[in-house]
């Protein structure tokens, strides 16, 4: 009140120009082009981070947390189901094999990992598109893996690939996803031993960013890759990281003999894996915090060392996908505080080892895009900023623990992402930033509105989200007394009617259809 | 899906017990007492912090916003605006004044700061619930000033006293709120020069936390330190700290004279002032966070070194308001990340000059509880919980920019804050928490739920939330398709049902409402 009444005395009606109309915004948006951000970060293909890590834990309680990691490889030991190959990698590397449980002695599993690459480059075909993961980058992907969709117009429903291919469409719109992220949601309504082949062409065809691969069978991340060969060109894959697989663990401390195949089917086409211990604290995992990041180290650094086994130096991230459950059902629950103490230590531990690090994201267990989702998600996500994550995964549209992809969720989450970008920013320090200027303009008791230091800045001076609502009481239910789901709606369907496919050489498209057409063709439906 | 049909598989219906129907819920919390928390978070009187503070700015930085905030005291000054005593006590500390401008030479006001007690205990009428502020503690407040509330069952209205009344009750039954605030909202039904004795009553009265006092004129702070001296008796009074007073600078650079009598009134009476610059970047300060936050430093110095005259060594706060405005229509908005920046970094300066730091709290621009209030309100309570804030005003019921003091926003704030308690707790590396037995006692592949270790901790492991849904989709639309709002309201609605007042002296109660009845008397209602 006190500061709009101080805007409207000082400047008129507003300060940069007058409250717009929705018609005048959707115009002022399709000026700015599709994209349609008005935010003032600094959009770019990944983020180069300019604040500091959050250090919760100090070297001493790392170090516990590895010499209890060290112990549980060595005293239990994991296994790796049915798998002879990885079995004699890891024999050969010195660890002990026995049938399928492997021990490892003090500090081997960590040894091992020493040659993974501590950031690298995963290539777009549109190369301003690359993102370098690792390091001081952080790189924004969509959430994976929902079989169903929501949408305030048609409620939740079973996926499809139209589904699918829309939301492909929306993270190639956004300014703050720097990646497309592998299946979205599930395109239920394609076959199960096809639907990898749709996902990918979607990828590769609707968007120019980076994308993921299929990890449900060896040979379909093969198909992945072959896909990726004629999308970048054979010698160009065969030198760089054109793809990334999700691996989750089967914890605890188990990898299936399925699971270490389609690593070692990336990793030994160089192409990088990220290992996801997937751990519940009280159900994959102990119900104690320490315990659950321990087993969480231990079965990463089994993942990261496999993958250097099969082709030592090739980019793999190290991931965690830790989270509670509620003591009341036994339902798993997210951005709970448990979690986000964890995805900070985890992050340490990925820094020390200098290992890229994926976590967090915008989770929640909410159905809907309502306060508890919005809490929930920013629960997930603040943690992992600070803390240090270079992959950021399910960044947007999660819901229902992740069996939903909420279209509204997904929109309103990249507006968040705008401001993580914003934030990530840090703060200008300089003699544009401090300002003596302005203080010698402007008298004390008096205001800063139209002074040359803010009319020089105003344009880029804060971030602003497009679906956050700032009107008086009164203009808000002239405007139908919106909620920030409602507005998400409109913004949604406004970007895909908006669309425009990025070009692709013919022959590229041309290619990659008719390899799925070939392969779709030697195959019979299955729907399991 | 994955997590629940694990645990149902392994447990049956549910982990601990199957889901429990709203009844149940009820008569369970009932058992455990009208606070009603199913939470596992140590609630207690105040937070110590167990998690280090997030350092966002180098030594360097922090030595640059100290070099300009001294720059912006001596090229320009403050005015403190015809309060002849302040000038005079600023006069002989070294400054040097002009009418009621007041020059400052590099660190002289810092230096006047150096008697301030780097934390301090302010008492409640129950000796239980007295909270220390300052140094590794923190205090969760209510929201402070809103004209209006909202609820989802008589929508947005002018604030009552029986609002008022209703809020600090909320307050007390809160294990997660330490504190019994300040003026909640305005009880605009109660004259203007009338209602700070009705409202300081009923802190006293209807809680027994520690609370605030009225800042408008000098008289009425008198007032407030008059009923605490009843409450309190006149000896504690005047050795001990029992009530604080925000008072917000009137940014940029100036100080009234009432606000300055107002604080050299309780400064003089030994209790606390949290000095709070009020910073819009761009109206009330410059457009860019660097030369708001050395500008917001400057003008807290100054406040604090103000009391520190009138009375070396009385507790106070070092307080900080800053959020940005919207470029679209000049309007204030909350949860940015520029001010999520400014917070921590204010924290820091904060912490440099040894004394007790306010900041944030759950602030927002919508309307109603929706997810832009959840996420707002998330992202400036995070960085002041990192940034190592004492005492948190607004950390509950904040919509719209201050005006309106939402209900549901009160209890779902109340249940993110008991998060923030289990977050600040931070990461027990213990024997237990590592659980090396349960890693021994459970096969890999397997799981936790029903082994030792499970047992042995699953009542304390995880913090429980009381308005969280995580329901299946199924059971949730039986359960009528919620949102967090909606559950909030039933749950205010049952524990004001259930609210009981803790006991009071009957003589003490006597003595505050004939004290009022008294000064009421002599007054004719004013309504400005």
């Amino acid at each position: 009140m006190w500061a709009r009444r101080l805007f409207e005395q000082s400047v008129g009606v507003g300060f940069m120009g007058s409250v717009r109309t929705a018609r005048q915004r959707r115009a002022r948006r399709r000026e700015r082009g599709n994209a349609g951000s008005a935010a003032t970060a600094n959009a770019s293909a990944y983020i180069k981070r300019q604040i500091p890590t959050y250090e919760l834990l100090s070297e001493e309680g790392l170090d516990a947390i590895e010499r209890h990691a060290d112990r549980i490889l060595k005293e239990i030991g994991i296994e790796i189901r049915g798998d002879d190959e990885a079995h004699r990698l890891f024999r050969e590397a010195g660890a002990t094999v026995q049938g399928d449980r492997i021990r490892f002695d003090e500090g081997l599993a960590a040894s091992l990992c020493s040659t993974a690459p501590a950031q690298f480059t995963q290539h777009a075909r549109n190369p301003a598109r690359s993102v370098v993961i690792g390091g001081d980058c952080t790189v924004f992907s969509p959430m994976y893996g929902a079989p169903f969709v929501r949408d305030l117009e048609k409620g939740r429903r079973y996926a499809t690939l139209e589904d699918f291919e829309n939301l492909v469409k929306l993270a190639y719109l956004c300014p703050w996803l720097h990646h497309s992220g592998g299946t979205i949601c599930e395109p239920v309504d394609v076959a199960v031993n096809k639907r990898h082949l749709d996902m990918v062409y979607a990828h590769a065809r609707w968007s120019d960013k980076a994308f993921m691969g299929s990890v449900t069978l060896p040979e379909r991340a093969a198909d992945s890759i072959a896909l990726c060969r004629l999308l970048f060109g054979e010698s160009f894959v065969a030198e760089n990281c054109v793809i990334l697989a999700n691996i989750n663990v089967n914890s605890p401390l188990v990898y299936d003999g399925t699971v270490t195949q389609v690593m070692r089917t990336y990793a030994s086409a160089g192409q990088a894996v990220v290992v996801v211990p997937f751990v519940l604290g009280g159900a994959m995992g102990p119900v104690t915090v320490a315990g659950s990041i321990a087993q969480a180290h231990a079965e990463a650094l089994v993942g990261v060392a496999l993958t250097q086994l099969v082709r030592p130096g090739v980019p793999v991230i190290y991931g965690n996908f830790f989270t509670t459950v509620t003591l009341r059902s036994g339902a798993p629950t997210f951005g709970m505080p448990e979690s986000a103490l964890a995805y900070i230590a985890v992050g340490q531990l990925a820094r020390r080892n200098r290992l890229p690090f994926r976590c967090g994201g915008a989770l929640t267990a909410s159905k809907v895009a309502d306060a508890q989702a919005a809490q929930e998600s920013g629960d997930s996500l603040m943690p992992v900023i600070l803390g240090g994550a270079n992959f950021i995964l399910h960044a947007a549209g999660w819901l229902e623990g992740a069996l939903v992809m909420g279209y509204e969720k997904f929109v309103l989450d990249m507006d968040h992402l705008g401001m993580m970008h914003r934030f990530l920013e840090g703060i200008q320090l300089d003699d544009n930033g401090f300002a003596m200027d302005a203080f010698h303009e402007v008298e004390p008791g008096t205001h800063f509105l139209g002074c040359q230091h803010t009319l020089t800045n105003y344009r880029t001076a804060f971030f602003e989200p497009e679906l956050t609502d700032n009107l008086t009481s009164e203009q808000w239910e002239e405007a139908g007394s919106t909620t920030a789901e409602t507005r998400a709606y409109a913004r949604w369907k406004e970007m895909l009617a908006n669309y425009e496919a990025p070009a692709i050489d013919e022959a590229v498209d041309e290619a990659m259809r008719e390899f799925i057409a070939k392969k779709k063709a030697a195959m019979e439906d299955r729907w399991y």
